[in-house]
């Protein structure tokens, strides 16, 4: 077990974690980024992202997290690939201790959680079964296993719309499955879905069990809201969209600073009241819109005020 | 005078008032963007923006403007460019009309101001008299024309010694006149700075006149406020980056809703509380870290909440 230190410890690196280790080490002060997977986060896993601005014509998302990691490591940000904090505690001194999966300990003056969210689960029949059989949270990553067949996306977000659309350029036939009539995604993503012929809606359905032949997939039984009658759709793969829960494990025994939905209550300027040098940023704080852009700043924003801690 | 109207009206194309045309437009609402000069706002007149997340070794202030504007208008963002909007009101069933100074008259169902802010002038003697010849708020439209000579910068940010580095490309002299001892600006800005050899620091002194000619700019009087002596700098330009002004002139009569500095007391999700349909985002706001990323940001939220409203 090593021993490691730095100024500014930034737990996540999607958006928001990225974008506080460009201002952090913009800032000069000793950066260090923790990522249990790829860099980029949650855009690693989408097809195109049209709506961060100054990228028009759309940029794919492993390119834009590869862009926002590269010009985060010009300032000198240090990342900590594939490593976990398993847990964070903060000394009387006020400085924190970060345990990772790999047995090191760091020690740092400042952290910023930007931890990001998780896919949410269905938690329905087959689900567990099939994970990795036909059952995808990431059409970028599984679309290519489903050329000329049919796949089912459930959910009513932009994601569930983005990602069936992309799914359209694989897939023969992709079923929208979700539970309202209306959409919660952008007009003009739910325009071109509704205008797509390889797209059919499934509305005011919810998802009852996902059925395979045991080896994999082979169909979605969903039951209608409107007359309670159940089908089942002959699908091979199975994408859930369902929205995503805050990974906010870490801030447990520090605070108590949730909303209900488990989302950090950070204030404008990303600090978390009640203790002093810890912030938060992005996708898991209460008040993120859920976009690039929108987490990025909250970065931004949250390393400035961490520099301003650090300096005080 | 025409009569014109539009779901949307938002005041400003600087990078608040793009990234709402954006979301605006992306949620197929009529979305019209007011801009009084050239879209980008303050970038433009910015030299490199090296701090825009996925921009990997930066980007100019006014291609960055540019990529913005183009994907507003992908969506179909309308832009009335070279329009001031004069006056703002709120009619008893909720709608705005905007007057502007062509005197045409339009319609919106809502409105975002992101006007932005406007250089603060340091109001001494010669400033306006010798404006246009020598006295300059922006280095990238004037730098050229100090080739080889001296110039003053004053201000202790980070738009001061970037631009102040900006100009040693030109000028063979930039002093640095900064009221304190310490520099806002990031700290690897204020190293590039001190290490570089045709910038001078003259710390803890203010400007007191600039003195020419009468045809042109001939020095910059400052006093120290270590010792109190006068001295007056040899330049033949002067550059004043002493912070910025939020440009609220549009909120009077609507709203009682500015800080002591002016700022626009926006909430987390960009409504001005009392004025249902009226939203705020950007560098007027009082919550802005004053970055391009956190006023994209805060554009994309201020949209979102926008067509919210919209709907309900």
């Amino acid at each position: 077990m090593s021993k490691n230190s730095c100024d500014i410890a930034i737990i996540g690196a999607g958006p928001a974690g990225l974008a506080a280790g460009l201002y952090a080490a913009r800032g000069l002060v000793d950066t260090v980024i923790f990522e249990r997977q790829a860099t980029g986060g949650q855009i690693v896993t989408t097809s195109w992202v049209e709506n961060y601005p100054a990228f028009p014509g759309g940029v794919s998302g492993s390119d834009l997290g590869e862009l926002m990691t590269r010009q985060a490591q010009e300032y000198g940000a240090r990342i900590e690939l594939f490593v976990t904090v398993t847990s964070l505690t903060r000394g009387s001194d006020g400085a924190f201790t970060l345990q990772t999966d790999s047995g090191d300990s760091w020690q740092a003056r400042a952290v910023i959680l930007a931890c990001g969210a998780v896919p949410r689960k269905l938690d329905i029949d087959g689900e567990a079964q099939y994970t990795g059989r036909g059952v995808s949270w990431c059409a970028t990553c599984d679309a290519n296993f489903f050329r000329d067949k049919r796949v089912a996306v459930i959910g009513g977000g932009n994601t569930a719309l983005e990602e069936a659309l992309y799914l359209t350029k694989f897939a023969s036939t992709v079923y929208v499955v979700h539970r309202r009539e209306e959409f919660r995604a952008a007009a003009i993503v739910v325009k071109r879905a509704a205008e797509n012929p390889q797209v059919e809606f499934v509305l005011s359905s919810i998802p009852l069990a996902i059925v395979g032949d045991d080896s994999k997939v082979t169909g979605l039984r969903v039951r209608s809201l409107a007359d309670e009658r159940e089908q089942t759709l002959a699908v091979d793969g199975v994408f859930e969209f369902v929205g995503v829960e805050p990974v906010n494990e870490l801030l447990a025994g520090l605070a108590d600073a949730t909303d209900a939905q488990g989302y950090i209550t950070a204030d404008a300027c990303g600090s978390i009241p009640g203790v002093p040098g810890l912030f938060a940023a992005g996708d898991l704080t209460c008040s993120s819109l859920k976009q690039v852009i929108s987490a990025a700043g909250s970065g931004a924003t949250a390393a400035a005020t961490a520099l301003k801690y650090l300096e005080s």
